[in-house]
């Protein structure tokens, strides 16, 4: 396979972006290698725009599949509808990038899942932030092990700003039956992904979650985690859609080590010169002030390598062909997107319920809760 | 009365620098005016100490309350003997500067409150980080409302690193029998009470807190808070003894402002035009992030007055004299002290029962969880 010819599933705002990168209309966002597109799909007539972009329109994503002009698909319709279109792809030999988050319920993640395992059909979920360079080096150093065990971590985003105009900008969003929830279904999915990415997956959570603070939803718009890992260290992760002035800070602390990153764009990576274990048998509170303040006891190393908006989409497209084309290995697949969405959904039960809950939760009182809040509504 | 003449009931290292600060030994903390020294009481011989301070020396606390050497005593003792001493001293008509906390259990706090309420003699308590020029300016503007209601809170203040040898300095610390707790009883009253102070009492708190994280110690050195307070808004606190590189950072978030403090040494206070309904009302997204972008929406104040260590003890004594002398509003009175005790206890007994709680919590729950956990020591 020369290159991999995409169809796009669903037209919306996301669809027309990935249309636009995939034949290299979104300047600056460069085109991605290995990766052109075959085909839209989209319930209003975009026959027109098709033929510009160069590709076949689709009413309907059945007809896509069977079609044969597309290697891959890229879905971007509903969240609800997500795991059904990608099965079906599957089923069909027909490869999967979705978009995230990779569903509301984990459940239906896992039918996703089982679909792939059945197929030779590869999947990969749209967590594109992954591929900023911050992250990615932060990733690097956590996995490499240099800094020892996590001790904490504590995300501050709340960096979307939503006012009600938004809101009321489609009948799906801000509710329960269009989206299955609010920020952790449409916002936070990147950034659940990247904290897990980053510090590892919580076993346990509690949650406060205000819905429709400040604004007239029904959903989630204000999200305070607090999350129990493995071994006992803590996380704290909070976010909002009412803060003008966002503030985006993330703190790792570990055994060996200080990572604090602003704006997801400026990384400060304090390495200790020794462990803070060894510290603690060998120093006393007076030699370790007169420590901290000499500088002499960690190198800081400094990474600003962020990434402008959409050029992440066009990496995580160029990697997916790459991994259909050459077995690369993917960047964020089908088991990374299933983790994020388990810990939306527990995070979600925990708010809902006043309860600690294991993550993941139990699928059925999740999907029960869920049920109760789409019936009401 | 001319001046307060103060005993100092506990000479151990408060005790000691009090007696400094009274005597205007203690240099560059300025002697506080309207205050002098009358007595110290300690069990081992201190006379040729009390002669060097020009005071006199009691072994035994019930012997200097009777003494009339003294119009008032500041209190250092263990804080579990806080209460009796207190309300026997304000029995006797002898004002009361208490030490913080200004007990370990809210009930004994209560019986100092009660004492106090049958007796003409004062009550004050030594949470003197409020003196602190920034954290007053704070107040102040938090109390004005012209920053509209409190939305969220996040604290960490890491800044309390602590090695093993530090709880090995004395056979009480880091017990449950000898000091009641860990972080909640010894380093993070005066965090607390600024907390409280700033953001207001939450009404519920769900708490994780780690005992002996790191450390060789049964009392906890790790706390993590999630608050909910009346109205909805939310908060975070974290805190932590094993943090060489300790974070101090403040973020509080209101409807028409946000402040950020760092190191309790430099607040960032940003007044919105518009409180940030109006903007939820009037402006698209993107409207305001092009708003937010020319840094038009709101005017920035910076103030960095902070306080160096021991000037903030010296005020609460001179506050403490003029009111006494004077009826000058107390800085921190028993109410102060309470709310501050009756915080901690919550998230204590949040944490060891993993349930949210409300706050203040039963006092009869949190006195027998720690019960349990001093008879098992």
């Amino acid at each position: 396979m020369n290159k991999v010819r995409f169809g796009i599933i669903g037209m919306g705002v996301q669809g027309s972006l990935y249309s636009r990168i995939l034949t290299g209309q979104a300047s600056p966002i460069p085109q991605p290698e290995g990766c052109e597109l075959g085909a839209i799909c989209s319930r209003t007539d975009k026959s027109a725009e098709a033929e510009a972009l160069g590709g076949q329109w689709f009413r309907d994503w059945r007809s896509l599949l069977s079609s044969g002009c597309c290697d891959a698909v890229i879905i971007t319709v509903p969240h609800f509808q997500h795991h059904e279109i990608a099965a079906a792809a599957l089923q069909a030999g027909v490869h999967v990038l979705c978009e995230k988050p990779a569903g509301v319920r984990a459940s239906d993640v896992q039918t996703m899942l089982a679909a792939a395992e059945k197929s030779d059909a590869k999947l990969g979920i749209f967590l594109q932030q992954r591929t900023i360079p911050l992250f990615a080096k932060i990733r690097s150093i956590v996995e490499s092990g240099e800094l020892g065990a996590l001790r904490r971590s504590n995300w501050i985003i709340n960096t979307y700003w939503r006012p009600d105009s938004y809101y009321a900008s489609a009948t799906w969003r801000g509710t329960w039956r269009g989206e299955g929830g609010g920020m952790l279904v449409n916002q936070l999915p990147h950034y659940l992904d990247l904290w897990l990415y980053l510090c590892g997956t919580p076993e346990r959570v509690f949650a406060l979650n205000r819905e429709g603070a400040y604004r007239s939803i029904h959903v989630e718009n204000d999200v305070t985690v607090l999350a129990q890992y493995p071994g006992g260290a803590t996380g704290v992760f909070v976010a909002c859609t009412h803060d003008p002035m966002g503030t985006d800070r993330l703190e790792m602390d570990f055994d060996g080590g200080k990572i604090i990153v602003e704006d997801s764009a400026r990384a400060t990576i304090h390495r200790f010169r020794r462990s803070e274990n060894e510290w603690n048998r060998e120093l006393s509170m007076g030699e370790m002030e007169r420590y901290v303040k000499t500088d002499d006891h960690h190198d800081t190393e400094r990474n600003d390598e962020g990434l402008p908006y959409g050029i992440s989409h066009s990496r995580i497209m160029e990697n997916f062909a790459r991994h259909v084309r050459f077995g690369e290995p993917l960047i964020a697949d089908g088991l990374a997107g299933l983790r994020q969405v388990e810990l939306a959904n527990a995070i979600a039960l925990s708010g809902w319920t006043g309860e600690m809950v294991s993550c993941p939760c139990d699928p059925g009182r999740y999907n029960a809760e869920l049920q109760k809040r789409m019936d009401a509504e």
